[in-house]
């Protein structure tokens, strides 16, 4: 099977590129002493964890128990739910993931590690804990050192739950690109900060997690990082290429499409809008004194973009282009973010050149709780 | 069961407001003669659909041939792609939705207008033709009534396709909603100009095809259309509401969310991010104007939003709420644009007060081919 045989609009891997962004992360983790532990939100397929795994990971994050159940139920061992795992109902559901494969989760407050530690002793299983800390993203974690000490024992205490480390998220480097390195270094700070008092209370910390896809390779410069968690770099996006974390080359996962309207000079409509592209931007706000407005890349004519969307409708931005666009040609789009753009679609299919290799069903796409 | 039985997210569906809104929109048609085929895209559901034409809708529109199957195969009878059907193997699928029901596409190119004649005679089964014209909106559609007229004429002498009329689709008012009865007027000028050249040219338009939830109570405005399309109206959203096209009372589908993180005032995090809500903007780019960014209302206190979003986290906007958000405690939320969120479900819950009445699979998700 070709891919001229497939119909649009596809979620096209180049695998060849896809092998390459593994080895190339996995390699620099070997090299740095770092453990490997990547989110698997950007692929949601159990057999890309697997490769990932072959390749030196030691396990897998996600961040929906929903998730878990998947890679858990695809032969996946050792995953981390770097979220809050907040309700019974769910709670019950990941005593169920512990009973078939080791389930670290993350806490940021009393109630949610009081109410795992229930679980636990209800359901006879154990959950690795990982208290998750605020370095700057704002987003969940605790705000201090000592706010994550007091979770830690309390922890460290508790029935049914094993303290094992902490978790940070550097988000916040998308809107720092200018200083990357800075970020790194404060976190690094907070991280060591965080370290020493833990080691003053007696708490045996084992993991000090962190890392995304933008940082992922000067993790090293991060203090007291231990494991990264990086998920996106398996595909990248036009996001990454935009930012200079990746090369367009690098983008394993493109979205073919197909002209379905050219009814005048400037008018050129493909089958793919929001339902397909996500609404997106480029990530970190960034776009427009990048220059990088739109909604995706068209590698055929780079300068061309998908300019603005409906749900099924992608109007293309062709100003730039003398190329004559006609009705039945097909695309293939970069995407501005990989992530959502997998979780649009049912499967997602492998290519070599020009030829089918294998047609993946996305198990993990859509796995809201 | 109750809605407190539910985990979250859960997509809720108010029973009662959906059938408000479903008869105030039929009664409204049926008063001003004009026949509705609601696009089903903004609830995807079989049973929805089946709801609306006991209402009094001649039909349903549809955006993909997926969705078509999906809707055949539930006994929907009389179905509009009203999205221009390019390639071969969509059309070849569409034939086969044409052997169970009568099907309607939209055309606006020779192209595409041949190949389905093609497609027709090869698989012994007849389209019904509608071509689009563009009103304004600058998606798809042919530019100039005399465009028109000229596709009209090749579809009217295709063997296996019926000319039946036009289709025009004014999504530009929720760019001028200072001027929407202008742009309504507008509208019905070019539907006119078509009409008369149309019936100088010895055809027969059975036809003439508008409306979108904006306009949809002042489609009688719009000269020359007797049929209306909007699909919003059965759910409304923040964006109709925030742009005085409904009440909030009105809007019939909400997201329940549990708060799982609250470590610090000021920082309130619910487990539902971009992967639930999309990324849609308020419609029409006014928010910032109408003081309305953000990405959903919460519904108990209308004073906070979700004031930004990842994928799997939804940082609240609080501060101009009095309330103590605590861990685990649960919210509605009202999407900016409900129709991505429906598309990002496996399933709605039918509610009335606070008992779960039905669960719909959303049977039509994620049909991007």
């Amino acid at each position: 099977m070709l891919i001229s045989d497939l119909d649009t609009p596809t979620l096209l891997i180049d695998l060849d590129v896809m092998e390459g962004n593994i080895h190339r992360l996995a390699d620099y983790c070997q090299e740095h002493g770092l453990q490997q532990r990547p989110h698997t939100k950007t692929h949601k397929v159990p057999a890309i964890a697997h490769r990932q795994i072959r390749a030196g990971a030691v396990g897998i994050s996600v961040a929906k128990v929903g998730e878990a159940e998947v890679m858990a139920a695809a032969g996946i061992e050792d995953i981390y739910i770097a979220y809050p795992v907040i309700g019974d109902l769910k709670q019950e559901r990941l005593a169920r993931v512990a009973a078939q494969t080791s389930v670290a989760v993350s806490v940021d407050s009393e109630e949610g590690l009081d109410a795992l530690a229930g679980t636990a002793q209800r359901e006879g299983c154990e959950f690795r804990i990982r208290v998750e800390m605020n370095s700057g993203f704002n987003r969940s974690g605790v705000p201090t050192p000592e706010a994550a000490v007091d979770l830690a024992k309390r922890a460290a205490t508790s029935p049914g739950l094993k303290f094992e480390g902490i978790m940070v998220f550097p988000g916040h480097v998308w809107r720092n690109r200018e200083r990357w390195i800075d970020v790194a270094k404060e976190e690094g700070e907070l991280v060591m900060r965080t370290l020493d008092l833990m080691k003053q209370a007696g708490l045996d910390v084992a993991v000090a997690s962190g890392g995304s896809t933008p940082t992922a390779f000067i993790s090293h410069e991060v203090a007291g990082i231990n494991e990264i968690r990086a998920g996106t770099y398996v595909f990248y996006d036009r996001s990454t290429a935009a930012l200079g974390v990746s090369d367009y080359d690098q983008c394993a996962a493109t979205v073919l499409v197909t002209v379905v309207s050219a009814p005048e000079p400037g008018r050129v409509i493909v089958d793919a809008g929001s339902k397909t592209f996500s609404s997106d931007r480029i990530a970190g706000g960034t776009a427009a004194g990048l220059g990088l407005d739109g909604h995706g890349r068209i590698r055929e004519h780079p300068e061309a973009t998908v300019g603005w969307m409906s749900e099924e409708h992608g109007m293309l931005d062709v100003g730039n282009s003398s190329h004559r666009f006609r009705v039945g040609e097909r695309l293939t789009v970069i995407p501005n973010h990989i992530c959502p753009v997998v979780n649009l679609f049912d499967r997602m299919v492998g290519v070599r050149g020009d030829r089918v290799e294998v047609i993946w069903p996305i198990l993990g796409r859509g796995k809201l709780q």
